[in-house]
């Protein structure tokens, strides 16, 4: 039983290896007569471009996306809607060196483990290539969710040891300004930088904290005991490769604060209720409350480094191997599409189930 | 389209409300002629059972667990495993002055706008009383577990600020070491019963963090991409009530690490492979690599609160109401079989899955 | 991966075994608010007691059914319903000569092919026994399509070779008058009585076909192109103990129609467009139209005689084992609120999933 | 909640509409490192090819298939595989007359009340056009079959009146010799061809019967209650446009048959056991036996006559249209690789998922 789907309502079925002819997908339950803005998505594609960042792999990824299915013009039919994304520039050659070591860190040696065998080019199917097409899947979304004044926004609250003093009142507009490491705060943005030309300079990479907040979701989505709106974020989140840790609202932080000063009281203005402070982070008892969500996603330093590493191969047999090519130092700002569109998906699908219930 | 189950190939449905008559479940998927040990699923239950606790509610829950079908005696016949744990010493009353407000960081509110309607008697749905039967389909997981040398271990690692250095080497004989806490280290836990005997006189409540060890697991358990190991252990994880974080391996600390500090080299024993440290905490790639899983949970501070507080009725009125009756200062401890039950389903979930693909 | 749960957005979960403790059920994703009358299950529930058939089993399945949750008061909350309904007059020693051998045409040899074990009392699992719940279920279905108008009815049209000669335009009403084999017409009644007469003075037993109609369903039910609402319909009543054929309008009569004289023509009448003739048996490509939904449902002759036959035991040895007690001639007559049951349960279950693609 | 995915353990999804740019699917579950021979997949595809058949439309589909995931080479890798057909020869322009009325028997007029919007050229998502990917997706899955001596074969058993005698003994190599109707029986198919020819000179199109049988089938295949191998047979094969009808084994006939005559007594051979009579069609409480698997679909004459028809537009309005270009007078001979496909999808999902459940 494998695991490539993800959504009840609204499903997202992935395909694709990082050097295979191509990545994409499938999404089912898309409803009709929604019109799809190409431009948006391959806006949303190029915000995951390394092209576009500082401490990332120059390579460059023009992708372009070709809609199979489910779209008259523009406007969905309420058919499934298949994607492609080519990939390009494959040279197969580069990789040969590691097909037969399992480097720290990656899947290598768990895909093996696994299936028997592995596409060893570019890291196969556990490479974040394939987070391209949850990108556009996730486009889909935030168009869907805009029409019901859902926003959802990410950045960047934490690299290396630098982080941000309050993540917790950033806007989409602040998110959205300009910074090459998308993180909304200059001062913090310039120690970030620093700090990640010491590590390039040592041959070394980091890792961060995307913030996500999800503005505008009506209360009542979620579905407990077990699809709890959190819940099902988490694990959408924690899909994305290099993501190590998740947290709603106080998240790790709510261990050591006392209930007295955790809780948030419910207030009335104008007959609406909402509540004085959000340490819920939207969600409470797994079901929206109408305030805006916020949930953090820790990622891990990147695996591949410029400096040579010991291992050993598939016979246990010790390698040491040395960093080729340009990488990434640090994924985090990139990954801030990703984070997104998942955080998307999820919403939509519980927008879209809220519906069932309903009488 | 509700979300009352959990597992693909061990499918558990939860039903019950803290009022109502029972709670209990459907476990679909267990495999025929294991051998049920029901003491040992009383003896799980009886772990979270608030009277082993010190600043735990006083009630005392003595559940039995009736079997309804899915057992030919202790034997089990690959059939549904129907269970039911009855409600006992309900007193309706007690409730009656909730019915109408909207307690703070409860699901009171969240309930009414998803449902309509709520059972405000113990927070209905949202109660951790349903939390029994977890436990129950929990220990039929270990039973299963156990089989194949994979066993669950969970501890309290942090209570307030009070916390253990390192969690990462807790063996399971040190976790189920007789403590108070639950908490496998002797000094930590004085200071933590301090601190919740000063949170206790400040009628106040405390959160904590729940690390959780599972060993002997096979390498190749988690179905990429969507099915990861971790994004489903952290799906269950967060499903448990009051929980906000969630962590795998090095978890939010990985952010400040480097790459050349977290990678996890591989090395070989006697040809068998192993990593040499376990930031990665037993995965990669979504994939179990045969290294000891480990994660951690963090717990919000208990919302009910021995203080008055205020908050809204439902309609959007103030109200200042006082806490009534006994309650926890720290469920913490007794939520350690949880974490651990939420665990075992999901292992055994993969464990299973991990059949399917196997030519 | 087992398989007792049916549906996606109205999730039904069904367990028990014969002379188990219990036979019930979870119904999970039913909506919130809708008053649920216990007096109409308990008497859907005793249209399939073999208490008032003739030619059935003189077992008076007293039947009472206790809910367990997911309702407060007699109002659902949109919680998971669990109920059970408890197993009576178990004599397990009956049972004791059958417990080696497997009997013709009988689930014994394949349940012990398949799970290593089988509980041999009543046909355990495999029973009908367990169609108790799924008419509880049903009949929760019925009240939510009520609701809308939807009104399902089940009748006999066959048994042996007596048929109706046109089972299309039977109403509700006639279907529900009185009769001993819940066939609306009282002359193919005589006839049918008269061969199960003869049927058992023979010791043997006898099959039949029941029509099934569904009013009041809006166009627009059905998820093409793999949850088609006939072909949903079909593996839902399929999964009634003795079904073999399934057919929907003019079905396997279709095989010999032309084109020419099978098509439906739209129509329109004061702006309402419907078709003409009805072969499409209400379902056009997967969806329904707003006609009449009709299907047929074939049942082969009671596996249980009142002769002896001859089989093989576990270890392949010839036996020869004699009927004994008293069972059922015909079920076709009582299978008439299963069959209505199911398609209860699948027409609600598409009622609720239409609604997740509206926007 | 839409349904275009089939299969739990080996898990089909579809897209594609008749006239969009491609048709094709993801196959998420395939076991890795099995040697997929693309040219029996193309043999496959070639043979619902309408050119191969007299009384089909002239159109020639020269179909290709690119695989875009999921292969190393020509070896699975256990990661999901995407494929697609591009579709050739559209000429818009010719469906211009159809998009604003409702053709009788087609999914016009339930796709647009469903969505709001179709895809009138070419019969959009509800053409058999989409089902060039489900026949390559099942010789995937015969492909995987075959490693365990699985065999799926159709036949055309019936069309219009002239149906064949027995039905239930044709061979592997008998279903396969070369005949234009896939018909077994050199004079039944005479006069099948007699009779088309006669139907294409009215003007008018033929329905009829496809007989599938699978052999090699180990028995345990099945899941209950919910979850038949026929069941799910059934729900497959009706999820082909057309079908009507589905039975297994005796069907329809058993109805009139008496249980003496039905049963199929247990015999053993050298220790092996099987039945005498095979009236079960191979699946007994919903669980394979090791008989050969039997099952027949029903197909209702083509929808688009050569003839003149009267229907009504999308206002209501009375329209008559003609019939235009080539178009088939039968589809049966042609659907039989369709049949087989389903089937093998359905056979395919449960071998993979009765290893869940094994210990």
């Amino acid at each position: 039983m494998a695991g490539n789907s993800i959504g009840k309502a609204l499903v997202f079925t992935s395909f694709g290896e990082s050097h295979g002819p191509a990545t994409g997908g499938i999404i089912d339950g898309f409803p009709s007569l929604i019109t799809i803005d190409k431009n948006f998505i391959l806006a949303e594609m190029t915000r995951r471009n390394p092209a576009g960042y500082p401490f990332s792999t120059g390579r460059t990824e023009a992708d372009d996306i070709e809609f199979l299915s489910g779209l008259s013009g523009d406007i969905t039919t309420g058919t499934p809607i298949a994607f492609l994304i080519r990939n390009h520039a494959q040279q197969p050659g580069d990789y040969d060196h590691l097909k037969d070591l399992y480097r720290p860190s990656h899947a290598d040696f768990t895909y093996e483990q696994k299936y028997g065998i592995r596409d060893y080019r570019g890291g196969g199917r556990s490479s974040a290539r394939a987070t391209a097409a949850w990108v556009a899947a996730g486009a889909m979304a935030k168009i869907l969710l805009a029409r019901h004044d859902i926003r959802v926004w990410g950045f960047v609250s934490q690299i290396g040891p630098f982080r941000l003093n309050d993540d917790t009142t950033v806007t989409m507009e602040e998110a959205t300004t300009t910074s090459p490491l998308s993180c909304p705060d200059q001062s913090v943005t310039e120690e970030m930088l620093k700090f990640l030309e010491q590590t390039r300079a040592a041959g070394d990479t980091a890792g961060g904290v995307i913030t996500c907040i999800i503005s505008g979701a009506p209360a009542g989505l979620g579905e407990p005991v077990f699809d709890k709106l959190h819940a099902d974020l988490a694990k959408a989140v924690l899909s994305i490769p290099s993501v190590k840790g998740f947290e709603v609202g106080s998240g790790f932080a709510a261990a050591s604060m006392t209930g007295s000063r955790h809780n948030d009281p419910f207030i009335a203005t104008d007959g609406l209720i909402s509540t004085a402070t959000n340490h819920s982070g939207g969600i409470q008892g797994g079901i929206s409350n109408g305030m805006d969500i916020l949930f953090r996603a820790a990622f891990k330093p990147v695996s591949t480094l410029a400096m040579s590493q010991h291992t050993v191969d598939r016979n246990g047999r010790p390698v040491t191997f040395e960093g080729k090519g340009r990488h990434d130092i640090c994924v985090v700002p990139r990954a801030v599409p990703i984070v997104e569109a998942m955080a998307a998906l999820i919403v939509a699908d519980h927008l879209l189930r809220s519906r069932c219930g309903k009488e």
